[in-house]
């Protein structure tokens, strides 16, 4: 049970954390919690990523998703530099408060930076036995939204190995 | 760089990861991915859980979810105490491979261990100032679908304090 932090509740009981109503995250050893962003209208995955507390308050306060970069290791308010804002329709916490939906807008409609809609461009196919050699994916977006190099310039790409 | 793993591909460059067609996964310091599980027809965030490299090749095979239990520290084929069996319609890769996202249906059309729908029946409010005391959640669902103690009999709560 951690100490209580601004806005949040400490965690105390199960039934409390499930059942109650009030927000009680919990974050993991680094200090993050996952962060699940799917756009408002389509229903589609747009994005997988993590908050701290602090990026938690800002998107609950401002409306626009924070999240928290750990390639550049800062807060990020999203669209600050692509001009991609997620403006946020809804916000919701699991059972066990340990993760986060958001339901947004895009500003644009792009949230991924290798330039498509939605960072989960590629599917992997279902029903084959998988052998030795790798799986193949299949492409579900083919074209991009933006050109990142016109977007991002000579900014560091945030996939690491 | 991991060493190459049955079915995935090993992470050679970022080009290859974020544009190419071979499945090369990130796995976490724990040997997870995590996992975004949505409903096929409705687009609702269902769950949000963890995979190892075995739960995701079961899952490519067999097309019924398969996760890790972080709680009961096993593997977990979603629906075999419960009868809630995932059945996978697509799957999807994020641009960077460390994240998953499986649209599914559910038999008897509950995800939650508490008994509801999804996992995320509850709403956080958005747009005021977070103040000391904890902020109010409010109940997206209010129904439960199943009777989690007729379910799960005795079997210990795996939310974890």
């Amino acid at each position: 049970m951690s100490a209580p932090e601004k806005g949040f509740a400490p965690r105390q009981s199960i039934e409390q954390v499930e059942e109650g109503d009030e927000l009680a995250p919990k974050f993991d050893a680094n200090g993050l919690l996952p962060v699940v962003t799917t756009d408002h209208a389509s229903g589609e995955l747009l994005m997988h990523g993590y908050m701290t507390a602090e990026a938690l308050r800002r998107t609950i306060e401002t409306g626009e998703a924070h999240y928290w970069s750990r390639s550049r290791q800062c807060l990020w308010h999203k669209g600050a530099t692509s001009g991609f804002v997620q403006h946020v329709e809804e916000i919701y916490v699991d059972d066990d408060q340990d993760a986060i939906w958001l339901r947004v807008r895009v500003d644009g409609g792009a949230s991924c930076h290798v330039g498509y809609r939605s960072c989960f461009y590629r599917r992997v196919p279902i029903g084959e036995t998988v052998s030795v050699s790798p799986v193949k994916l299949l492409f579900a977006e083919t074209e991009r939204v933006f050109d990142p190099k016109t977007v991002y310039g000579d900014a560091p790409n945030p996939t690491q190995l």
